[in-house]
């Protein structure tokens, strides 16, 4: 049973690093088990579908990116705002690391939803109210701290989310870090408007 | 020669609308050809291949757009910063109009980039330049007419491309106009600091 998790898991993270450089349309089965170093054939041992994988791997992902967010927006060794610009700092050596050719899995599927089953589209919803109300709460911090004059927290994180997916879309397609740079300088400003 | 062109364009703009609507990787010639109503035999006539199709249709598209941005911002009968949110509530419009399934052809296209044949790369961040040249002159004018305090014009425009095409997948991944009014506000607040 616990070998079974394992490869379970290997399945997921396959899929999340295979998805998030291709997206869900342009990859097959195949492809996944293959990353995931399992024969094809067993697929269907551990998902009942590439629905199933997909659903797993978008609620793999979001737990583990609300850990990443938690790890910067909590970190009492930096101001609020500096948290903020942590966690923009870690991001854009992700894409280096990478070399700007994975981006967010869930900014990707958003962007696909007019293929993906149905099913997904309030879970991929969700996981971007998830972050922004992670967000909203550092931003209070950094309010309450008077770093920022913004007092719409919730607006505020909505703004990020909303621009700060497509920042990462250009930077891949960029294969630069210069969209998450301006992205991030100009929503700053606004803060401290 | 008349009724060729006639039928080229036609698998043009069928293409366009089944790739802003579905993206690239998830659509075939054959969905291509009949939604521009040819056999899909008859394809290979008109173009050597998907690749060239692409190709021909991000060059519509990014024509097409860049005339209709011009009839925004060139409009006289409006302030400049009054063009820009003409253009928004153009573009809520007409992404409401369709059900908010399509989005932007480039925005989708660069999201896919993993994917898709490399020369596409430079193609599309081409267009996204363009936009933004026009969009800084529509801002220089409005700083002009002293509607706005930001005088980097250049940075400005980037800005609002990057965050807009953010804010065009999360419309259509929520199907609603929401997060186009979130972004398009927070803009014109940040022209204005």
């Amino acid at each position: 049973m616990r070998l079974h998790r394992a490869t379970r898991d290997r399945l997921v993270w396959a899929g999340v690093a295979t998805l998030t450089e291709k997206g869900f349309s342009a990859v097959g089965l195949e492809e996944i088990a293959q990353a995931a170093g399992i024969p094809k054939g067993s697929f269907h041992s551990y998902f009942e579908s590439k629905e199933a994988l997909g659903r797993a791997l978008i609620e793999a992902y979001a737990d583990y990116f609300a850990r990443k967010l938690d790890r910067w927006f909590e970190d009492d060794s930096h101001t609020p705002l500096a948290r903020l610009d942590a966690f923009v700092a870690d991001a854009k050596a992700g894409m280096a690391r990478h070399g700007f050719r994975r981006g967010c899995l869930v900014g990707n599927l958003g962007q696909e939803m007019g293929t993906l089953p149905e099913g997904y589209r309030d879970l991929l919803s969700r996981v971007f109210a998830d972050w922004q109300a992670r967000t909203a709460r550092c931003l209070a911090a950094a309010h309450a701290a008077g770093e920022i004059a913004t007092q719409d927290f919730e607006d505020a994180a909505a703004f990020f989310w909303i621009g700060w997916e497509g920042a990462v879309l250009r930077a891949k397609l960029e294969r630069r870090a210069d969209p998450l740079d301006t992205f991030a300088r100009g929503f700053l400003a606004t803060l401290r408007r």
